[in-house]
């Protein structure tokens, strides 16, 4: 057996990072290993959607993942009135403003949530709380070094520490702290990335992690097919983990006409953006980023207050566009890679895991075709 | 055989472009296949480094590579008085007070060539023809669009075409165009290149161009050993294309002082900047790009003027840090990939040919023992 598959469980090495529970059944149903993207939930919402997994999951593993930055605003007041007090009129103003021009009524008290962001200490360790009262078999942390709180919890639940990196001094650090699983996302990721490309970073993650522990390493940022997912276990990789694919899917939590948007998109058509969360992250290029990149703009907050704004807002703006209005359209945006490049159309979760299969045959056969000369 | 040995003769679709006619040379000699970089030449200097490849190759297959930009200065006045006069006094003088900064005394005159830049028109069409008097196997356009020239002449000296494509757009065209082999590089690459990384692109354009005509295509941008190369041809590519590798062999063109850089870097050591030929290039990081992009820069000319500076200025930075000019060694740079952190010592051309083969043969062992369960 592959050491990926005592590790979690996984017969086929596909994990599947996503916000939406079905994709997570469904994946983890099909044989490969569905990870519930932990950040987007309170903690009730959280316990829900693992309770509807559990029963729906047929017993295969599945895990969680949650957003933790290690360089939390320590010694800042995480109350939601603090936070609110951080968030300059005129950033609110710009966003009113924004809408208005893109045919969105709003006032200043719609663009703004009121509910605690869940990249705060506090919210993530209550996420926890939530996923280690479930059969879990993975638990990952997205940003950053994983906290000893998530290591030693997870150690005493018997559950893997896994953990993104995007730099080999990360992954360096993330094994001496005891993580299990080290995941190597180049900067075509979707979300948040750094700058070194897939291709480079996974054999330089493996290279560096080697001396020190024998840690298995997941090839991420891009990928969208089993052909590149058999590429990126020739280069050593135990498996790859994706999200950007599971958007295109029926069952995604993605807006129609953001999936739309996906399907007409080509792999120039993303950036890396502060304007989201407050730190650099991937997502669709939309009217969003050349407004708040351009003239005029009061440029982005830092996390977690640019969220406060953008999620309430683009819950707006893609309730405006999927309702038909075409300007609100030019604004819809999500996080997506580079590889929306590659997506052809929307299918089930259970269809995307055939194709991988399907296609990591293919060149299987491709490289046993070279291997006989 | 392999398309792409039938295309061009070489056993392993390994391919070498270099500045450095003992690299072409030794690639070529060892089952590889070298490409020689015609663009740092003169006609008659390319005229003396084929007849020594001539001569040194065994009888084996190589190619050369000449930059023509498709979107050329037209109807600009070629003479180089012409282009002298469309660089301003500032920046020389910019250049200067730098150099000097770092201990290198120059005058005005120093750090502006009085030669004709190779990547005009005229100079490709003669380097060309100074390319076809010899047994090439391969004729590259390294920027934009093969000209209908090149295509023509190739044809009728028998000879494919090879163009770089940073998109799959540009691969489209370039099939229609008459192309006989897309090499997909991407944003991870040294040099000019373009925003989509080689995982995502490589994929792209194989699909994008398949329904047009069947053309092979090699993947380029951070590609450093052999499991790469394994992982690359595992998605469908027919072989790889190489350049930063070459640079730390004990042949290479670079400077001492540059190689020695290139073994202390790791992959996030590099830029992106116009700041060296006029056209976005990546570049290891240096002190050049922090001043150029720095308050008081007049900011990078365009093709070819920013080149008529750079080449005389790297010129004389090289020659002071390799004479033990610490500051000056801050400034050294050339153009280098991702892939740089990769590297981790200088050798020879023939071992990282053979090192190559061994790599590869080692994942597809690996490949075999996924297969196999």
């Amino acid at each position: 057996m592959e050491p990926i598959q005592s590790l979690v469980g996984a017969e086929f090495p596909l994990f599947a990072f996503s916000h939406c529970r079905d994709v997570v059944a469904a994946v983890s149903r099909s044989g490969g290993f569905g990870v519930l993207g932990g950040s987007s939930f309170t903690p009730e919402s959280l316990e829900e959607e693992l309770r509807w997994i559990d029963s729906h999951v047929d017993g295969k593993p599945y895990g969680v993942d949650i957003l933790i930055p290690e360089h939390q605003m320590l010694g800042m007041d995480h109350s939601i009135d603090a936070l609110l007090a951080q968030i300059p009129a005129r950033h609110i103003d710009f966003t009113v403003d924004l809408l208005r021009r893109y045919g969105i009524a709003a006032t200043p008290q719609e663009v703004v949530t009121r509910q605690l962001p869940s990249t705060l200490p506090e919210m993530g360790e209550a996420l926890m709380d939530v996923a280690f009262r479930h059969p879990i078999r993975l638990m990952v942390n997205a940003l950053g070094i994983a906290p000893p709180a998530m290591i030693e919890r997870s150690r005493r639940h018997g559950v893997p520490v896994g953990a993104l990196v995007g730099a080999k001094e990360h992954a360096v650090r993330q094994v001496k702290a005891g993580v299990d699983l080290i995941i190597a996302q180049g900067g075509e990721a979707g979300g948040h990335c750094g700058e070194v490309s897939t291709l480079v970073l996974v054999p330089e993650v493996i290279r560096a992690i080697k001396p020190i522990r024998d840690v298995p390493v997941l090839a991420a940022g891009g990928i969208m097919t089993g052909a590149q997912m058999a590429g990126c276990m020739a280069m050593g990789a135990a498996g790859v983990w994706t999200g950007s694919v599971w958007l295109a899917t029926t069952e995604s939590e993605a807006s129609e006409s953001f999936r739309e948007k996906m399907v007409a998109a080509n792999s120039r058509d993303t950036v890396r953006s502060p304007t989201r969360t407050g730190k650099p992250s991937r997502q669709l290029r939309s009217a969003w980023h050349e407004a708040w990149d351009g003239p005029g703009s009061p440029g982005a907050l830092p996390m977690p207050m640019m969220a406060m704004i953008s999620i309430p807002t683009f819950g707006k703006i893609d309730k405006a566009a999927d309702a038909g209005n075409e300007k609100a359209r030019e604004l819809v945006s999500y996080w997506v890679g580079q590889g929306v490049g590659l997506v052809e159309g929307v299918c089930s979760a259970t269809a995307v895991v055939q194709e991988f299969k399907q296609d990591f045959a293919d060149a299987m056969s491709r490289m046993m075709t070279i291997i006989d000369g």
